[in-house]
């Protein structure tokens, strides 16, 4: 019987190994997610908001022993992973209470009038939804990270299959989830964690599932995309997998460099580079040396990362020869002196003509590794912009509101970006209303959603529209009467929680 | 040199010829759409809205020019297609107005708090879009139907592929609309058509197209997807296909058996059954006598359908072919007297146990065909309803007040339909904001996408989060001064039109 093994990266040592999921145990967990589906999409979201709250509480309980847990399987440090236990514990009450405000249903009423029927449209939840979390934010991203939250407020159980870069930590918090629920009265199958890769795939196959939330590699995605893409009944897929975010910092900054040096190699060594919005490219304004203030800066830092897997640590080694074989030069590399999964961080500098259409130059090398690319014209700074892979999140450094380049630069960003920061670093993503996480293809699977913020609720929802139905066949929020307070539209005008008596 | 060679349907002589487009027409087509989208994107909401009221005006100046043109080539009837113009009217004009409203724009604001950043979220058009309109409505669904108005309405210059079933039209659609926009002021490229097959899938294929929208058959708009998803840039194609759409009839509604009879036939026979909401399968309680009664009703009603193209009137013949082969029979046939694509209208029955999972009698049938099944118990009407496909709308046909199966149904039917009408026919789909035309594959490539009502305009959108930009430095719709006074969501709180002073 095959089994998932995880390592500790520090030592490369086996960590722990657990059993893999049998294809019954899939077809159960489907069948289980099933039957609470309806369940699920009945209940006020003010309950699923507490069912949540319930695991966010659970988190916090066992903070110490989860990151401790989390620390041995991916060497992410305690400190960082205890704040990501109490990060993940926030998003699960954030997106409870995003439920619980209601706008995520977008309950929409239109009376009958000569020419029409009187229709309520109201969004219902998909059904189950198979969860792939993400190996470098093993709470934020995990089992119970983003997708899971927002897919239960949203009214949607979940299969969550456990990375195997953190098993051990996948079946503890899987247990923790399974236990809390059970307590608050959430139904049976909510919750369940499978377990391998070849489980995995079932899941995505599985008749029952109705939609793939994905956090992680391009290739790891997209085998996803295209699984989902064969079934008979396609669902869709939420993959978000990130490519090289660019930075650009503009004539009026040059004064900025030690500063912007300091803070892109912060920047893009956080976590061992191993982010999804890591900084991948700098462009700077050539003649002030910015390649070498920004090598200087990454020799002071000395980082000495190591990766979470071994296959990451070896695709840093692979992708920096990529690099090198597609035209970039060594600034400065550190670090690598560690057993286990070590790997340098490293600053790469390159022509920007070398930024040529298909260029491996111009995609992400996951990593403690980064680009500084010295433009002279704004041409060839927006030519080679133009040329980058849609991204989920860009910056712009800039000098002060007078900068001739800023607003242009942000526009320019917009185009290929699903976030532009200015004058802040594009790794960190705060989980608030207007949060987007996402990007164009290929950053993610749909240039619309985002893993990420209030609107991550509605990627697990459909629309239906009611017509002609009489009030007491339909679901409560659905009734004209608006028993839960809903902020709605009403014959086009919007109404934000003006309950009439029902 | 290929050409597209529009029919008359009524007597199958050849109606007019347009050359097609050459692949590097296609090639100019999108590169004007591509200089056009910046500006598209960045005029205000309301300047969108005066053009496409342009648009509608003149759709109604040329209403009875087009009527006539297009009943040549569809043989739909003058008064339905005069009222379809003005539909196609009504419809350009309220696309523009909920632009003109704003909440398209999703704007979402976050000011900054001690562990978060300022994040403005908004709604930016993707670029353009690839518009392939129906056979069936060649005004509503057509060159200016659903798709380009909300399209244009969000900020996205459309290229139309005109559909050869009424290439005419087409055209003479293309040359009013360009004229109008170009004096309207709107930027050249905001409209473009290209004709031929070929130039269709070169377009899809396009580097520049952001996205599809499809109304048609499964197969077509399963092409074009399939294509999509081959590019290096995968773009969502938003395909409205249409299955087979049940209507229920509850044990409490038998009394209604004439009426019921009627208005099935009435609304499987419209437009000759070419309606993506036709019902096609009416489950009845067994015992009554419904199958013969809806076969006396099609004998009253007598229609004589012509098909819109050889192609359909022949999928019509095979297509019943195919359901006795599934183990329908036969209850009553009509028409099929016309010379050109003439077609039988018929009634089918079919004993339930044959709905078998992969049946063919699952499927739809295009064209003025419908099977009546009846049921007996609960478990074989559920088991049936299970196993149909997803669809755009389903009806369910219920006594009074207290009809006991209402409720029940009514949640069933949502779990696999768009729309769920009660007492009404699926036929008829009213464009208001509350309206939902969509559904669960293969009804449609996306079940949360709509192509009538408000929400339409959501599929040529994407979020764009704004980190820590000065005011200034981004577009007004972002700005906090909300120069445009749009509905906005400001700190998790909806504000609906509070203009601040700017």
């Amino acid at each position: 019987m095959s089994a998932t093994t995880s390592f500790s990266p520090r030592d490369g040592q086996i960590a722990g190994s657990v059993p893999d999921t049998r294809p019954e145990g899939v077809t159960a967990a489907v069948a289980r997610a099933l039957e609470a589906a309806p369940r699920l999409a009945s209940v006020p979201p003010a309950q699923r908001s507490d069912w949540l709250r319930g695991l966010a509480d659970a988190l916090d309980e066992h903070s110490e022993e989860l990151a401790e847990l989390a620390d041995k399987e991916t060497a992410l440090g305690a400190e960082r992973l205890t704040g990501e236990v109490g990060r993940a514990a926030g998003q699960l009450r954030f997106y409870g209470e995003v439920a619980r405000e209601g706008s995520y249903l977008g309950v929409t009423l239109d009376e009958a009038t000569g020419t029409s029927p009187r229709l309520v449209r109201v969004n219902r939840p998909l059904g189950p939804v198979a969860v792939f979390g993400a190996s470098n934010f093993p709470f934020a991203f995990g089992v119970l990270g983003n997708d899971t939250a927002s897919a239960v407020a949203a009214g949607c159980p979940v299969v969550v299959k456990a990375h195997p870069a953190h098993v051990l930590l996948s079946v503890r918090l899987a247990e923790i989830a399974t236990d809390t629920l059970d307590r608050a009265g959430a139904p049976y199958g909510t919750f369940s964690l499978v377990v391998g890769q070849q489980a995995g795939a079932d899941l995505v196959r599985a008749d029952g599932v109705a939609a793939v939330a994905f956090t992680g590699s391009q290739s790891g995605g997209l085998a996803l995309w295209r699984i989902a893409n064969e079934r008979p009944r396609v669902i869709p897929v939420y993959a978000e997998m990130g490519t090289i975010n660019p930075v650009v910092v503009t004539r009026a900054a040059t004064h900025r460099m030690e500063e912007v040096a300091r803070g892109f190699v912060g920047s893009f060594t956080l976590g061992a580079g191993q982010f999804c919005t890591k900084p991948g490219v700098l462009f700077v304004p050539s003649g002030h040396g910015f390649p070498r203030a920004v090598g200087d800066a990454l020799a002071e830092a000395a980082p000495d990362p190591v990766m979470l897997t071994r296959a990451i640590a070896e695709s840093v080694t692979g992708g920096l020869g990529d690099l090198f074989a597609a035209g970039a030069k060594i600034v400065r590399k550190v670090g690598g002196t560690h057993a286990g999964w070590s790997a340098e961080a490293a600053v790469l500098t390159a022509p920007i003509a070398a930024l040529r259409p298909g260029s491996r130059l111009l995609e992400e090398c996951f990593g403690p590794v980064a680009l500084v690319v010295e433009y002279d014209t704004d041409e060839e700074l927006l030519s080679a912009l133009t040329r980058l892979q849609g991204g989920l999140a860009a910056s712009v450094m800039t000098g002060d509101g007078t900068d001739p380049d800023a607003a242009r630069l942000v526009d320019v960003l917009t185009r290929s970006a699903g976030r532009v920061a200015v004058n802040d670093w594009p790794t960190g993503v705060a989980y608030t209303w207007a949060q987007h996480h996402g990007g164009p293809w290929p950053a993610t699977s749909n240039p619309a959603a985002t893993s990420v913020g209030a609107a991550a609720l509605g990627r697990f929802v459909r629309p239906v529209a009611y017509q002609s139905a009489a009030d007491e066949w339909l679901p409560p929020e659905a009734r004209s009467g608006n028993p839960w307070t809903l902020p709605r539209r009403v014959n086009g005008r919007l109404e934000t929680r003006t309950a009439e008596p029902s």
